[in-house]
């Protein structure tokens, strides 16, 4: 008679090679599906308070199963939470207060906050605070995307409190996706995602609202847009429910780049007025310098 | 012995068939593309004051021949501007005193100011105003693409004024090459084009601006920009030689749009500076309703 392992040991194996995402939209949907392409784990949970997006999720067969946060921990070695900024802060102390051998990782666009909550708990050496530089202005478990990260950037802002195998861990993950990796502190992070991310979704909601309210008037003003338009307005279909506390929380270097970008507006507007061609001609050859950054 | 047709007649057939485009750059050499791809016409003549774009037109196989001006009105039956909005009001009277049963159109960004040159004019009526709405940031020969119009739309603004005879060659071009036509007044189209056109390449610029200036205390602000912030700022890589012109001339209604805008970003500054989520949330949703247009 064959001797029969131990099925603690049979489950604890399993759950070395299961991932859970707390949150079924377009990023933990995406990684989901990445995690699977590339072989980094072998079963996908699911966490989805969302009823209709937890069933959204298992058809497009994003993860294997939907379970609860218990049974995420229970049955996961590593917990990737994909949920609004201040949700995942939240969440952040009751996974670690449930934390044995467990990885933690989020994917948040603000960084500082929670690695505050990390840095504040006792076994906040087992989070790791990342940001893949990756997304659309698409929500939900069907704007995920295969092959989502790769050639893509992301940040990791944990160096000085991860655990070695926690920062291993995720480090392996996003080069395995084919990602390249930036280490910055958790404030350096949210200044430059003022710069480079959330300024353009302000532009973006702003000039919507600029647009949509002259149609009260003119009905016909969409007729003629095109490209252009498309892709400055782009941003503003983003889903108020993810960015609204990424705006909250980075109030202080957004309000910066807002203000300096309210301040440039107004030097093509003072050309304008002053009819002054010469610093106008400047400012848009100034700007041409952009193709330096996107080639 | 056959009887030989004269010179004159066969130089009549070909010239019918022979359109010229004055500026070999994104517009002109896309607008020769497809000329040619439609079967709209046998000889594509190109004009091109710059030495370097012109051999770049021959290379690239935009045009059968450059020409200047004069050779343009004698070869080509139809003549089309596609130079900065200025050098097109200034070149469409001397077009119009040599034009004789020729056609003359133009493809730019403002129509008010060309649209009075013809009105003004005793051969007005051989002119139609149009606009192709299609664009990228990129200028110059190399910048023409293949089926650039296709599906797109093309503002005609010269039901008034241009005769029968060469408003529906110019219609006939844009149906036969997939776009649909708009007829507006030329005041309409360039309040119309302040919002969904002119307004975007100011954002861009300055948003450029606002990143760049923070570069030169900060080198790494760019290394995490992805995919939102090269949508929102591509525009600003746009050709200043084109887009001067058409802001200068367009000023009142780019700075209209340009308050407005200015005042819905004051909007997001104040939400976050007095952290009012609730109006915050309320701007972000009501630019949601863009999905409407932007699919």
């Amino acid at each position: 008679m064959k001797k029969s392992v131990p099925t603690k040991i049979i489950n604890d194996i399993e759950r070395q090679q299961t991932v859970a995402i707390v949150g079924m939209g377009l990023i933990g949907g995406s990684l989901a599906l990445a995690l699977k392409a590339h072989g980094l784990a072998i079963k996908v949970l699911g966490v989805e308070a969302d009823e209709i997006h937890a069933k959204k999720a298992m058809e497009c067969q994003l993860v294997d199963q939907i379970v609860d946060i218990e049974g995420a921990m229970l049955q996961a070695s590593v917990v990737i939470m994909a949920i609004p900024v201040n949700a995942a802060e939240k969440l952040l102390p009751e996974l670690l207060n449930a934390c044995k051998d467990h990885i933690i990782l989020d994917v948040g666009s603000t960084k500082a906050a929670i690695c505050k909550v990390a840095v504040a708990h006792s076994k906040g050496s087992h989070f790791v605070a990342t940001h893949p530089m990756w997304g659309t202005e698409f929500s939900g478990p069907e704007a995920a995307q295969h092959g989502a990260f790769t050639g893509k950037a992301v940040v990791i802002c944990s160096e000085d409190f991860s655990n070695k195998k926690a920062l291993s861990w995720a480090e392996n993950m996003y080069t395995t996706m084919g990602m390249h990796l930036l280490y910055m502190s958790a404030n350096s992070h949210d200044l430059h995602a003022a710069y480079v991310s959330h300024i353009s979704h302000i532009t973006s909601f702003a000039l919507a609202n600029t647009v949509l309210e002259k149609e009260k008037e003119d009905e016909a003003i969409f007729e003629m847009a095109s490209g252009g338009f498309e892709s400055t307005v782009r941003l503003a279909k983003s889903n108020p429910a993810m960015w609204l506390p990424i705006f909250m929380e980075n109030k202080e270097n957004v309000l910066d780049v807002l203000n300096e970008h309210i301040s440039q507006l107004k030097k093509f507007k003072s050309c304008l007025e002053k009819e002054n061609v010469g610093y106008l001609k400047e400012l848009m050859e100034n700007a041409n310098k952009i193709t330096r950054i996107l080639k």
